[in-house]
């Protein structure tokens, strides 16, 4: 989960979100989350399955934002839940043991909370103020990441308002990985964002 | 699944829902589904389970429109699935012996491959145009029905455009069950209304 992808067809600019996805890859992006709101279960189905398709040749797992049906249908990689979705215990009992499983954290509770779960990665939602979620929980900025860091026994991957610099500054703060939407899905080439993004955070990981 | 009540918020008037259906099973209602499309999973689950506390006292089972991890979190009865949503076999992999598992038939394709599945029932849908869903394919018409009864095994349900008399006609000729949204829940007793339509098809099934 060092460079990771959440996909927003709407952030893609009119392009097509597999080339969005493919390139991003191409680039170095390392796991690939489909997140969909809107789309009827068999479309969302369907465009997991397509995705799943795309990125086995690349080893690289696809993760379904909150829908544990659609990523079993797909037969996804891992399942990632948000504050609003499923409760943990219920995507325990439905998820198989190789499932991945991401919980985002907005307050210090969830992380708390969160000790006593199996969990793949922390999602610190958001790092930043972003463009892409308005109706997100107020930022855990820099200050907030290394009070997870200190209090969390799972991996922690930053999302929300990363750059290349905040995406360095987050990993030698304790983030193992990050994760972005608008960051790769806007850039004119997503393959080349991807490529500079994983550059930035494999120097600060280096280097801390 | 003899009256069979589909939820529609929409279609409540501006009524509580939970009134609504309680007074849908005070007038005879045998089964309840809850469906909802624009609800976040978590507002989703706790609707369901409140549901579900309700209905349990009048032994009324709660299905679970599309949402197969909605009914497992919710320990519902059983999942209703429409030609767009999980295929069955992947809804078979995950639900639990017990649970009930509807399908929406749509076309005499759907019916015919349906005789290879275990089903609690089929949906005849729409037997007649309704105003309720509009995105619905051409209506079976009592024509269909008797095709669908004389070529399937699976106990069936008319929904789309039912009011009392229609309602008559369709067990008649071969329902076993008839699911209705507004003319219930638009109603201006819920419970009157279903009072009325039980009758009807009361009737129907005895003097057919």
């Amino acid at each position: 989960m060092k460079l990771y992808l959440v996909t927003d067809e709407k952030a893609c600019l009119g392009r097509d979100l597999f080339w969005v996805v493919e390139e991003a890859v191409l680039g170095g992006v390392t796991l690939v989350q489909l997140r969909e709101k809107n789309l009827g279960t068999q479309q969302f189905i369907e465009k997991a399955i397509r995705l799943k398709a795309l990125l086995e040749p690349y080893k690289v797992p696809l993760i379904i934002n909150d829908r544990v049906d659609v990523a079993l249908a797909a037969q996804a990689d891992g399942v990632h839940v948000g504050q609003q979705d499923l409760p943990y215990t219920e995507v325990k009992k439905m998820l198989p043991e190789h499932y991945m499983l991401g919980l985002s954290v907005e307050t210090k509770k969830d992380v708390q909370e969160a000790e006593a779960w199996e969990l793949s990665y922390l999602a610190v939602s958001p790092l930043f103020n972003t463009p892409s979620k308005t109706d997100t929980a107020p930022a855990w900025g820099m200050e907030g990441l290394r009070w997870v860091r200190a209090n969390s026994r799972h991996p922690l991957v930053g999302i929300g308002g990363l750059n290349a610099v905040k995406a360095a500054e987050a990993v030698s703060q304790g983030a193992d990985g990050i994760a972005v939407i608008s960051a790769i899905c806007s850039a004119e080439s997503p393959r080349r964002a991807a490529q500079i993004l994983l550059k930035s955070i494999t120097n600060a990981a280096l280097n801390p």
